[in-house]
């Protein structure tokens, strides 16, 4: 796309979307006018349903296709694809790059093929390669044939990597230049295109065979002599990276070294592509959002505004899980009804030691989740943190253990009921320490999220164990 | 810093930490050789100490100072220390730029004052700015004191705006023009620098005034002809940002419109600095970390290693907060310790129905939060997500509370039992549909973060109205 589209600031997209919600509104309750049956004398205008939806037309012709994006996942489906309707069509493919995977699924479903494989047409390969997924097959075919034989390569090369590589991710608009030619040169070079590729803050240097011999930093392009040499001004110790390394790997190392783009090479070290900023944000806003999704139990990004039954499947399976799991800790309590029988305070007090101890592992496993995640901890480490944390629990038990303890003595006039509520509430928080720092550290060594499930398992821990610690302690010591 | 230090792929950078870190445990066994008083004839050489220690000090000198600030991060305070010990101090400032907070500290209390007024230095006035918070008073104005005026003018500046705000994140290294010179003397005018500011991707330019009247960016200029004037050239339409701005919202749209800087203007258009997008990814990520905390109850970042009575601390509040929620769950049982006396499988069964409720709540809660924080929900819509919310517990307290009560009934023999579990499922369901639409539209009308306390205040009302609604239910039908 060459047409620039006007940004606008926070405070002005939010007008722009009250102001396209305000004028969605009034064409339902024109097109409500005109199809009432009773009121035929008051039906409104055809022309003013006409000069609303131009109207309509006109404020989204003016965003910028991001804007467009952020406007349409703010609607409701039907007001949704009411706005999707009067969205110039040339735009579509940029739109629907910008758009959430679950909005996206709601558009695409409502387009026809040719109007899909139009929209194809404005973008690149690798644009075209982060749509493919979602689009039916024969689109993607379709759109294929109507690229060039390098472009039809490259489209492949991205879709042939995981979704969570480098790979999925790479780039080809880059300029590449010689090593013997001078700055001088390049500058020339540079003026011959129309436009440079977004994000082009540096220029990758090849030999004849392709392979990447160094960067030339346009900054440091700008302030060299122009009869200096590529080979002297360029940098040949760049940060590049694989096309089958972990994304989020990628996406951290431009966030430590503050990068704008920086090339993807092959095992040989022949330049394949490149990764830029605006991606890695994505990658960055995708990890941490699906880590709070996973800890949730929601399975993935859903639309706002997804029919109900949508929404139902997306958090299905947590709660399923959920549900075992509590059935579970309702059979522990089961084994000591006949304690409960004789002492029913026992009823009333033991949530109090499992939901603490749900809390205090949380805590442990979110802050274990984020250090693997960033790689400062190392798996070897995990018994000093565990011993770390079993160090906080006791003091936590003693503490607000002692707190609850007491109030439990007074309201049941027990000192005994109390001390064992004490010594329940340090017990499970030290359980609640050792499966928050496990599970996670678990997880990782397995090969598998440690995000996922985390939090779920975590409870399941501390309620039944909770139950039984309680419990168990109570019917030794109280009965 | 002009100097660069080498970058390094993830897996590199991995190697470096392992290699420190035995470097450093071989340290610890030298010391504890050469101080063991039973065996004075086995006791290291000092010589071999010293070696270990210059290997040490070369290997961390090697390193990019984010990639020092990463392996301090992941060492334990004791060997964190020995290795800042060995950090050469001229880079001492920045890494304490890279270091999370909660390091930060744990690194300047070990300083000697002159040693920290010589780190900072290094540092620009927007870099010192976002170390001062941190550092002795004494040493800021001693810092500032070395600063000329404009420096001094700019920090004062950056300080006067809240963390939060665009204006804390300012940076003020940016090259500026005149609108009525060709692009030749542009580029003429770049080549006296010896280097561009990081992230230049755009050149600003002002009038006598200082007031911005358009970027031109540096992908245009290399395209562009040399006897083009600069006003031909610019873009007019920018995205610039107020200093008083939130930086969450800045930070969107560096998002939406791949933006790499942006000029900070104050109401008259005057520019005053600019925004990186660097910056920018910091915010992001941070935004993100602190949801996951809040919504974990972690007051804020913790540091891995930090000293236990530490760690307490910064979990004591919330583990209060909900201790005082779970004594009031536990009331709300107490009142029904009648019910449970003559049908003591209702303390089995209840946890199900609590449990159940807040993880669904969670899921709604999670969603709404992620919807508010990124401006796809506006307040008004409250009422159409609630509808939909309450239609997805229903089918979730049909479908799950149908099973659960079934078993119910073929655990304890009782339909009605059963039928009692099934109403109390989907009641607690819709509660926590309600509530957790209400939390976090209620705190966001109220100008706090929704994500604040949001977990916990659920939990609270879908465990006591779970107990509430279940031991009730079963009161009036069962007994």
């Amino acid at each position: 796309m060459t047409v620039a589209y006007k940004q606008q600031s926070a405070d002005r997209l939010q007008e722009s979307l009250g102001l396209v919600q305000r004028l969605i509104e009034r064409q339902r309750q024109l097109e409500h006018l005109a199809t009432r049956p009773d009121a035929v004398e008051t039906a409104a205008d055809p022309l003013a349903l006409q000069h609303n939806l131009q109207e309509l037309g006109h404020k989204l012709s003016q965003l910028h296709p991001a804007d467009i994006a952020h406007v349409l996942e703010a609607l409701p489906l039907e007001d949704r694809l009411l706005a999707w309707d009067l969205t110039d069509p040339s735009r579509d493919g940029s739109v629907l790059l910008e758009v959430s995977d679950a909005v996206r699924e709601s558009l695409i479903e409502v387009m026809e093929p040719d109007e899909l494989v139009a929209a194809l047409d404005e973008l690149d390969a690798d644009e075209l390669a982060e749509l493919a997924p979602d689009l039916p097959r024969q689109v993607v075919y379709e759109a294929m044939g109507r690229l060039d034989e390098e472009e039809r390569g490259q489209l492949q090369a991205v879709l042939s990597y995981d979704d969570d590589r480098v790979g999925a991710l790479m780039d080809f608009e880059l300029v590449k230049i010689r090593a013997d030619v001078s700055c001088e040169v390049v500058l020339r070079y540079l003026r011959r295109f129309d436009e440079l590729p977004g994000q082009t803050d540096k220029i990758f240097v090849t030999d004849e065979a392709g392979l990447l011999k160094g960067v030339l930093s346009v900054r440091k392009l700008l302030v060299s002599d122009p009869d200096t040499l590529v080979a002297e001004a360029m940098a040949t110790e760049v940060v590049s990276f694989h096309p089958d390394e972990p994304a989020v790997d990628a996406a951290q190392a431009f966030e430590r070294y503050d990068l704008v783009s920086a090339p993807v090479v092959d095992e040989r070290g022949a330049l394949l592509g490149r990764l830029t900023v605006d991606a890695m944000v994505d990658v960055i806003r995708e990890e941490s959002d699906s880590e709070m999704l996973n800890l949730a139990g929601l399975k993935e990004e859903e639309d706002l505004f997804a029919p109900v039954i949508d929404s139902v499947k997306n958090r299905w399976s947590w709660l399923a899980i959920n549900l075992c799991t509590a059935f579970f800790a309702s059979r522990v309590i089961g084994a000591f009804e006949h304690s409960i029988a004789q002492l029913v305070a026992l009823a009333a007090l033991m949530p109090i030691v499992a939901g603490i101890g749900g809390n205090s592992g949380n805590q442990t496993i979110t802050m274990i989740v984020r250090a693997l995640a960033m790689g400062q901890m190392q798996l070897g480490q995990a018994g000093r943190l565990w011993r770390k944390e079993l160090g906080v629990s006791v003091i936590n038990g003693m503490v607000w253990g002692g707190v609850i303890g007491a109030v439990a003595w007074l309201l049941y006039g027990s000192v005994s009921l109390g001390l064992v509520m004490l010594a329940a509430m340090t017990l499970n928080l030290m359980l609640a320490a050792t499966m928050g720092v496990m599970i996670p550290t678990l997880m990782q060594k397995l090969g598998k999220d440690p995000a996922l499930g985390s939090s779920v398992l975590i409870t399941a821990c501390t309620d039944s164990g909770g139950f039984l610690i309680f419990l168990g302690l109570a019917t030794l010591f109280l009965l």
